[in-house]
Formats: structure tokens, C-alpha cells, sequence
């Protein structure tokens, strides 16, 4: 599986494509690129799906649940057991991803990576579990080199059978409490920046915590010494498998030319992570928002992704993904739905 | 009338009902503030429309029309010709409004407040119109002071008229060849900057044109002394019908407690003569985007509002406003429809 990772192929997006939308959108009855990022995303999607005239996607965001070990020091507001509670919550259709998601037209899929928690045979959650939470990263290993891969292959797998089903877009998110600690120690050690600046406050950390979590990211890494260069070896170290598995996504999706919409902190280091395996996913990525968290846009930047929104956000779960889908879809609208300059006899620029 | 609209009587937002949404707000499944702005969006809602529990908010955009006479000194890139014509674009859902008022699902209502053309009798026009154009600014006055009221009147009138209708959030938008040159005169004079910092490149004109925009805008400012503390004076002198029209809906509309999404820069300094009129309309504004333009920003810090979406989009009609009704949509879904810790039986922070 290990060099099926490593050989996982991506094509190109078709520039050809990308040309004949900027040229259709240039005949709309608007400025020239007037309408700016929205034009961007109708060039991309173009690219992505090969085509001159995309249909309107069919959406689905997937919320990848896990636990995390390294809870046991303390670097969370919330107590672990508030991610099965909360995975129970969204498939109920209670949390703020469902309201969002159903704004937006997108389906909310479920699915347990690795929560540290036997949940009943639940009508709508995936089982994926591959472990039940991770090891103390403070210790010792989130992962083994094994469960890393597996977490990955979730996500791939999905994205392959999401495409069968007729998807044409997909949302990344998480729910795991505890998970912004593992995030921050990828994006260190990935982009090289010290834990300080990549590390935030979570869902609601005090500043006294906030610098333990920071010592605590710190000891991760001198402990663990994550190879930088080895995606898998981050990830297995100082990962987790929620953030496994949205890797797996981005790059399963990229590989069936579906573009992914990501979601924030823990979502982009999963973006990040699938990167580093292969960089061509970043052609199918849109970064959905800028999150809160300080070491967010670090990330982004390694990947030259500009977010789509920047409105304080710092939940997850998908939230910012599936608002930034309903810009998206703008877009592709206007492109679709607008009259050129000579169906409505509108003068062009002088 | 000079007298009435100076004594334009608009009552503040209710504080306690803004309280009472957040209380509300930390109680959902949710770390407390991690929704970021969609968050404010609720508390200035429940603030506006003095209630607990706001509804979902039946939603029209003002696309206003209006002429400048300026446009014979070559300050746009498009024909004055091209603003009739991309009237009737709206009116018959070809424009970009009108797609993502669709998306949105807000009404389009077209105003012809000064276009300098006679319309037939035309489905769907409201035709309100003060003058065939506004005269040429670099020589004097663009509108007499009675234009500049009637101007005012047409956006208040309607407010009423659309409270009446059902109507309960309301966005501004504008169509009109050359309109960028009186909103940036207007940005000038009002917030002290210097034309050259508050001037853009309008729907595309080069580096030439943009100088020569500039020297115009200064010409159209020493020619007519606009007295900067009474905005009435600055709408007649350097504004434009449209632009008058836009003010008089944020006022009409803060009377009636009703919300305004303003959209770019024309519509920014439509708001900005009503924030000068009486700056308590400002607590009913919601700024719908930051536009290209440059000196739109500085409108929006005069005001202290900070734009929903920041997309680099630069062409009006009230495209950023309805795209920002989406995401104002979003918060007050999340508000009434999310489950609360102990509806879901989620444990609270530690």
C-alpha cells in the first residue's frame, strides 16, 4: 500500500478548458473579470471537469470523527467524550454542519476514523474505525505506520465510491476533540514554523493552556522526530485518523477529477498531508475559508490557496466548507445562467 | 423636505435583544463564538427587529439606474448608452443580479432613477425618474438641490412601500455608466482623502484614463466648493441620482427597522450620504462585500462596518449584497435550527 501511496496518480487539469471559460466568461454581459474569485472558481471547475460548460455539481461533505490520546495532557476545552456525543448530534441533524449543509444543498455523511467510543449500529454513520483514538503523541506515536495508511485508504475509498453515487463535489470536516493539537504539530513540522506560531486556542483554551499545548506540541515532535519529507511518517506520528482519512479524500478525489472544497485548521492539515504525497492535488483543492486558528492560513500559504471566506469561523465539522460551496455554485451560475453582450444587444467596452 | 430628512427619526437597535441572541447562541452545540461573524449577523438581526427569535426574512434588491453627465469627459470604459441597455438585461433576467438574486432567493426590483433615456412603458420598471442624467460635474453642479431630495425620496418612499409588501431585508445595488466618478468624488469630500485614494479603475479603463478620472473628479470638487458637512450639498454637487436613491432606502429602511446589505462602492457612498444625514442608520447596515475598487474600503471604516465577503469583485447591480444575504441567511438558519447542549445531551466546557 505503501507505494500504491506513493504512486497515486493525478492528472493535470485541462488548461484548454480553463481557457474557454475565461473566453465565455468574457462575452457575459459584465466588466472583464469583474466578477473575481467567482470567475476563478468557474475557471477551475472547467479544468477539473474537463468540460466547457459544467453542470451543477451534486454535493456531499464528509465529517471524519476521531479521537485523540494526546487529550490525557489537558489541551482541550471540551472532555473526549464530547466527540461520540457530538458525532450522535450530527447524525441526528442537531449540529451546525446540518444546518449549513442542508443551506447549502449538500448531503452530510458521517463517518467514524477513529473514536474512541463502540457506537451501536447507528443508521447513517460509516464505520471506518481504525482505531480507538490515537496514542499520546506526547509519548510516543499517534499511529502506527499501518493505521495511518488505513486511515488514508478511508478517505480514498470513499471519494471512489462518492463519485459512483453520483457526487460531483465534496466537502472535508472533522469532528474530534482534542484535534487541533495534532494539526498544529503537522503544520510545524511540515512547513517548519515553531509550534508557537501555528498553534492556537482550539475550541476555547485560556492563555495558561494555550502555552502548555504549545510545550505539549513540542515534546511531540522531539519526541517522536517526524521525517518532514515523509507525509506518511508525520501523519502516523503526530497525526490522527480523521486527518488520515481527509487526506485520503482530497487525494481520491483528485485522482476522479472532484474538486474538494476543504473546511479549516484540522481539515487543511489532512489538505496538507495529501499535498506532500502528491502536490498535484492542490489543482482540485478550493479552500473554503480562513479560519481562526493562527497556524490556518500557514498552511494555505505552503499550498498557495487563497480562502473564499474570512468570517471569524473556528468550529469545523465541514461549516466553512459548505459556505463556501454555495459561492462556488455563484459562480457556476453566472456562467450558466448570464446573457452575453449580443443575446441581450448590451454595447461592448468602447 | 430639507427639513424633514435632517430630522429623519430612526430609533437604535435593541440591546437586549441582541443579549438575548447570544445567550442563545452560547447555549447550541457549538464552542461559545466559534461562529465568528455569522454570530453577529443573529445579534444585530434580533437587535434590529427587536424580537428573540428573528424569522427568516423575505429579501429584495434596489437595483437603482441613473446617468452622469460627466461621461462626456471620458472617465468609463462602456458607453452611457450601455446603462438603458443593461436595464432592460435586468428586467429580463439576463444580468448578474439576477442570477444571484435567484441563488439567493431575493427579489429584483429595477428603479430608474435618472437614466437618460425614455423607457416605454416597461413590465417590471418602477420608474422614479428625477432627471435624464445628472449635468456634467466638472463644470458644476451635478443636480440641483430639489433633484437631490426628489433623488432621496424615491429610496425612502420605497422602503415604506416594500415594508408594506412583506419585504423584511433589503439590498442596494446600481447600474450606471460613469457612477464610480461621483461615488468617488463623494468618498473625497466626505471622508477628507484625496481623489487619487479613493479612485479606481471603474469597469476597466487603463492607466491613462485613470489619471485623467482623477484630474476630473479634483476639477468637479474645486469647481463646486461641496460642503463636506452637509451631505444633501455633497449629493446635488458631486453625486448622482441612483446614488441619492440608494441613501434614501438605507434611511427609509432604518426607520422602519428593516436590515440593508449595501453592496460596493457606488452603493457604499449612497450609504455614506444617509450615514452623514444621520449616523444611526449605520446600526441597520450590513457592509455586503469589499470591493476592488480602493476607495471603497475607506467609505467602510468611515462607517466602521466590515464587509461579509471579500471576493474581488467590482460590478455592482447589488451582486455582493445578495451574495452576502446568503451567509447572513446561514446564521440566522444556524440560530433557529441548531440543537442546543442539552437537547442533544452534549457535556458543556470543562
Amino acid at each position: 500500500m505503501e507505494t500504491t501511496l506513493s504512486k497515486i496518480d493525478i492528472a493535470p487539469v485541462s488548461v484548454e478548458h480553463m481557457k474557454n471559460a475565461q473566453a465565455r466568461l468574457d462575452i457575459l454581459t459584465k466588466p472583464i473579470g469583474s466578477l473575481g474569485m467567482l470567475e476563478e472558481f468557474v475557471k477551475r471547475l472547467a479544468g477539473i471537469y474537463n468540460t466547457d460548460m459544467p453542470l451543477m455539481p451534486k454535493k456531499v461533505v464528509f465529517t471524519f470523527a476521531g479521537d485523540h490520546g494526546v487529550c490525557a495532557e489537558g489541551v482541550s476545552a471540551f472532555p473526549a467524550e464530547v466527540t461520540p456525543q457530538m458525532v450522535i448530534n450530527i447524525l441526528r441533524g442537531g449540529a451546525a454542519i446540518n444546518v449549513l449543509a442542508r443551506h447549502a444543498g449538500a448531503d452530510v455523511v458521517v463517518v467514524d476514523a477513529g473514536v474512541n467510543y463502540d457506537f451501536p449500529v447507528t443508521v447513517g454513520l460509516i464505520n471506518k474505525k481504525v482505531a480507538h483514538g490515537t496514542k499520546n503523541m506526547a509519548k510516543g506515536p499517534a499511529m502506527s505506520k499501518e493505521e495511518a495508511i488505513k486511515s488514508i485508504e478511508i478517505g480514498i475509498t470513499l471519494a471512489h465510491e462518492y463519485k459512483e453515487k453520483g457526487y460531483r463535489m465534496f466537502g472535508t470536516g472533522d469532528m474530534g476533540i482534542g484535534n487541533t493539537t495534532p494539526s498544529a504539530a503537522i503544520a510545524s513540522v511540515i512547513t517548519g514554523k515553531p509550534a508557537a506560531q501555528v498553534t492556537g486556542r482550539g475550541t476555547g483554551i485560556d492563555d495558561k493552556v494555550h502555552k502548555h499545548k504549545i510545550s505539549v506540541i513540542e515534546m511531540a515532535i522531539s519526541v517522536n522526530k517526524p521525517n518532514s519529507s515523509d507525509p506518511i511518517d508525520v501523519l502516523s506520528k503526530v497525526g490522527g485518523a480523521e486527518i488520515g482519512a481527509i487526506a485520503g479524500l482530497c487525494l481520491g478525489a483528485a485522482q476522479r477529477a472532484i474538486p474538494v472544497v476543504i473546511d479549516g485548521f484540522i481539515s487543511t492539515a489532512g489538505a496538507l498531508i495529501a499535498y506532500c504525497i502528491n502536490p498535484m492535488v492542490g489543482q482540485y483543492l478550493f479552500a473554503g475559508h480562513k479560519s481562526q486558528e493562527i497556524g490556518h492560513i500557514v498552511m494555505l500559504e505552503f499550498m498557495k490557496l487563497r480562502p473564499i471566506l474570512d468570517l471569524d469561523l473556528r468550529l469545523g465539522e465541514g461549516t466553512g466548507a459548505v459556505m463556501a460551496m454555495t459561492l462556488i455554485d455563484s459562480g457556476l451560475k453566472i456562467y450558466r445562467e448570464m446573457a452575453t453582450f449580443q443575446e441581450a444587444g448590451v454595447s461592448e467596452k468602447e
